[in-house]
Parts: structure tokens; sequence; C-alpha cells
């Protein structure tokens, strides 16, 4: 069973998806069954286990290899345990006061190396250069999907954000509407713009660079920094320094630059916090919407250090107790790598 | 330092406050050095060890017994590492793109018991209710603070809940404005009424009671019951049937029953998960405000089972691996409490 469902109050979506834990007391991480599974026969994620993966949707690969077998670098697979369903329509339901309607969407894991562990961090330049180039072809893929209105693509690295495995990879879920956190950078954007006829992350960026304070990393085309409003100790942000609102828009030349500077704001991160957890999230515009020529795509890094408690989860507010210009500060004293 | 910052795209408050977190590897945990403390010292909430906190706020205590000395059965005192400060004048500041304003505010603690160790459902309902007329006590009080617009009570209790004290305690954060998360309440209560003529927490307790299937506990002024989009494994909600906007209005009949069903949510929560890591959470009227006649005090409880990822942090929206008929089902057979 997998659904969505709406709350009453605030329109909040929530999936519903039994797939996710299956047995009563598999709630305490997202995927205990796939856990045990790596224990017991290794992890799904190695090289020479694509059997215990569902079929692969793309991979990059020797010349000579074949699918589903060893020989890869990247590969692309439907997540085992999706949390959404690739198949039917979009048909709402009302229940009295309640929406819902069926748990479509797509669930897609990315495996982005074939070394066992944890750590974008620890791939080559080169390598990570190859998982944003798998990003892009996915994204370019799923949205001729017309039931989609948008892709997230996401990372759980460590167990503290959320990972049930150890073995590097990226996640995407595509859905049948615009996410409530996208929608309000969308609507915060186009207002900023109506005001000040500027883009704000465009402005955004100016400023970093003047204050030079938050700056962890400046290169040609992307600006890395600890944002203003950080909720998160060491949470980084990589804006593109050109207006570009959709990720797929990036070059050849950019995909190996954004590969450098995700790498070396990762890295940095964890010279300082060593094996800490994180996520990283890409937020780009959604699926055929004519007023996302105003967003403005860039990912944000999120490492969990301090833990959500109850005042987060009640108010929406976060309480930081690192300020961002430390942050910057000791990020950027580890060193050169960018 | 505690300065409140906007968001300049989304205008989401954070508060940066390195009071939460004085040394640089103190982030793990919000409160590294209260914990430690209990280590070394003892716990500072238990009774003999009043000391060890600020003097005391106000205390339920035995007639002869004095300020800041055993006698007690419930005691709040303001945090001794605080995320707000007490003193001096809301005054927003403008650095380019960026708003922040100094950190205005109140943190208090309630410290619920004498008895050491987590667990509201373990106290006497008797106690319980002592708890909630603390939780009024300080509601009433703070609201005559001008430079306060909302009273946030939460409790964060096991340590994937961000508990850092074991000892059984609430929290209080008033703030110089309304939080996002009880304002879209608010504007979706308001919504509805324009839509429907009527309040939707009163239309939800109505169809609940009807439908059955999510139903935890139904007393005389309660509701306790898995909300239809609940984001967490066995989240539970407490909403008064009677519409009454300021959770202050409780009368001292509703108060005890009210103190039933939270022991009695909490400890179906408790036997069907031992040591479940939970948050409260407290949603009641901001001060002062005339809309807030259509908002409707409520309760959230939200088991900590399942982590926040970079799903979560990225679009806002839920995975949720237990459907709430079945977690309702699952809490009404741990037997009747209430």
């Amino acid at each position: 069973m997998s659904e969505w469902r709406k709350d009453p109050i605030v329109n909040r979506w929530v999936i519903i998806s039994t797939e996710r834990g299956k047995r009563p007391f598999d709630y305490n991480v997202t995927n205990v069954t796939m856990e045990e599974e790596k224990k017991i026969q290794g992890c799904p994620f190695c090289e020479g286990n694509e059997y215990k993966t569902p079929p692969e949707i793309i991979a990059y690969r020797k010349k000579n290899s074949t699918k589903d077998n060893p020989g890869w670098w990247i590969r692309v697979v439907p997540n085992k345990y999706p949390a959404l369903i690739n198949h039917g329509e979009v048909l709402k339901r009302q229940h009295g006061i309640y929406k819902s309607m069926k748990g479509i969407g797509v669930h897609e894991v990315i495996v982005e190396s074939t070394i066992h562990g944890p750590g974008l961090d620890r791939q080559t330049e080169k390598q990570v250069a190859e998982v944003i180039w798998a990003w892009r072809n996915r994204l370019l893929d799923l949205r001729r999907d017309t039931r989609l209105k948008y892709i997230q693509i996401f990372k759980n690295d460590g167990s503290a954000a959320g990972a049930s495995l150890d073995h590097t990879h990226s996640q995407i879920i595509a859905m049948p509407m615009v996410p409530v956190d996208v929608r309000q950078e969308i609507e915060g954007a186009i207002k900023y713009l109506n005001q000040h006829g500027t883009c704000v992350f465009c402005d955004l960026n100016k400023q970093e660079i003047t204050d030079q304070e938050r700056v962890v990393i400046n290169s040609s085309y992307y600006l890395s920094f600890t944002p203003f409003a950080s909720r998160f100790p060491f949470e980084t942000w990589i804006v593109p320094k050109e207006h570009q609102c959709d990720f797929v828009q990036i070059t050849k030349e950019q995909v190996k630059e954004l590969a450098a500077v995700l790498k070396n704001s990762l890295r940095k991160i964890l010279i300082t916090v060593p094996n800490i957890s994180y996520n990283v999230v890409l937020h780009t515009a959604p699926i055929n919407l004519k007023e996302d020529i105003h967003y403005h795509w860039h990912i944000e890094i999120l490492p969990r250090l301090t833990l959500i408690s109850g005042f987060e989860l009640s108010t929406g507010y976060y309480i930081n107790p690192l300020p961002p210009e430390i942050a910057a500060k000791t990020l950027r004293e580890t060193g050169e790598f960018s």
C-alpha cells in the first residue's frame, strides 16, 4: 500500500507507505529489511551483487560489460522498498474532510561508486562528476512522465541523516505535486523579483562575495557558503553564480567544476567533524511551470550534528548553536581544495 | 550571543545561539555541557540539587519548604543554556538583503517530577495534571510581556527526540513572532471557516468519531486519535471536543481529564514501543491576535521511530511506513486506560 494523504488543516502531503516498513517493528529505521539483508548476504550496492537490486534503469559501464552485471561505475536502480508506485493514474479521492490519492511517483537509487562505504567526499572529482551526470540524466528522462510535477534528488549519508545502507548512494523521488518547501522558495523568489527587479539568489551570491565572511569556496561558476540563517552547524549551500533556474541547463565544464566544489565542500565538513552524518539536497525548477524561470537551482548540504527536537517540529524554526561565520572560517581553515 | 535571523528567500526565522553550544564540538547534542555536569555532579533536576539551576520562577511546593530548596513537586526555572535572552527591546537590523534582530525571548524549563528518569507516562495522573497547571500558569504570566507574540510549550523525551537530560521535563520558548507552523494552521483554519462556515478541528473531531478507525481514546472532553495524514508512526493528537482557541480557557475538570488522556495516550505508545523517544507539543492561540478565535488548541505527540532524512528536509513532506489506522488499532489493543 502506498498513498498520498493531505493534512486537512495545512494541506501538507504525507506518503503512507507500508512498503517502507513491512513488519510491525521495522520502523526504527526506514529500511531495516535491506539492512538485515546486507548483514546476511552482503551489500546490494557492491559490484557482483547486482542481482540483489531490481533490474538497473541506467548504468555507466565498461564497453564489454552487460546489464545487471559487474563492469559499471554508476548504477541507477528502482528502490527495492519504494515509498511510491510507478504505475496507474493520479486519482484524487475524498472521504469527508480528508483528501488522498494513490501513491503515484518514482523512487530510484543512484549507486554512486563501486567502493563500499559512505562518503561522496571520498570519491574522485571525476567520479563525483559522473554522479552529477546521472542526476541530470534522470531529471531529463523522468520529466517526460506527464503525471509528475517535481523530481527531488537527495542523499542521506550516515545513520543520523536517515541512511540505512552504508554504501554511498543518492535517491530520487519524483512526485505528482511541487513540494511545499520548493513552492515557498519559488514564491519567495517571485515576491523578491516584484519588489527589487532582481533574483534573490543572484543578489545573495553578490552579497556573500562582498561580505566574504560566510564564503567557503569561491570558484568560477559556483559559490559555496554557509547561509546567513543556517539551520544546522556547518550547513553549506552551493549556488551557481550565473542565473540558472533548471539544473539540467548545466554545461559540461560546469559539471566538472561543480563536482570539485561539492566534493571539497563535503571534504572540509568531514575533516572538521569526522564521520558526521549529512544530507545533500538539490532544489531545482519544477517540471513545466512557466514562472520557474525566476527560480535558481542550488544544492544544500545539511550536516546532522544537532537533533530536530520538539521546538523545530512545533514551530518550523530552528535553533543553531554555531554562527555560520564561525562555521565558514573553520571550513576555510581546513586548507585549500578549490 | 543570541540572534534571530531571517532566511531572505522563505522568511524562515532561525535562532543562532552560541549559549547552546559553547565549545567547538558541543554541537552533537543541544546541551552537552549540562549532560557532562549531570554525569559528574548528579542531575540538576533532582531534589536536593536545586542550586544547580538558575533560581526558580515558580514551584508547586509544600507549605513549609522554601524557594530553591527541596519540598517541591513541580519546579519552573530559566534554562541554564538559553536559546534566547530575556532583556532588551526587539530591534530589527538590516544588512543588505539580510534581516536579523536580537535574540529576544524567554526559555524556561518545567521540571515535571522529583522522580529521576524519562516519561510523563510514568507519573500519576495527579502529577500530570500539575504539569498542565504549570503550563497554563506560565502561559498566563508570560503573555503579559508585550514584546512576545507566541509561547511554545514542548517536551523532548529520549535522545532521539533531542533530550539532553533524562529527568522528565518540558520547555517553554516564548518569542516575538508567531511561528510559521502555527501561522499556517491558523490560516488553514480561517480558509476552512470561510469555505465551510465551521471550524476544521471541530469537523475533524466529528469525522474521527464517525470513522472510529483512528480513535485512540474518546473521553468526555477530549479526542485522542492518530491523524489521517500522520507524519510519524504512532503520531497522536489530543483535541478538545468543545471549541477552545486558547489553552488557558481550560477548566479545572478539563485539566484533570486531559491529564488522564495525555498520560494514557503516552502509556499506550510506550507499551507498544518500549523506550521510544517522543516529542509533545502544544499548539495554542498566539498572544492578542483577534482572528485566533477561529483557532483550536491541541496537543501533538510525535514519536521518533523514523528519522528525518533528506526527503523531509528538501520537500517539507514526510514518509510514514505505518498507516494511522493500524497504529490506532495497535494502541487501542494495549488495553483500556481511559
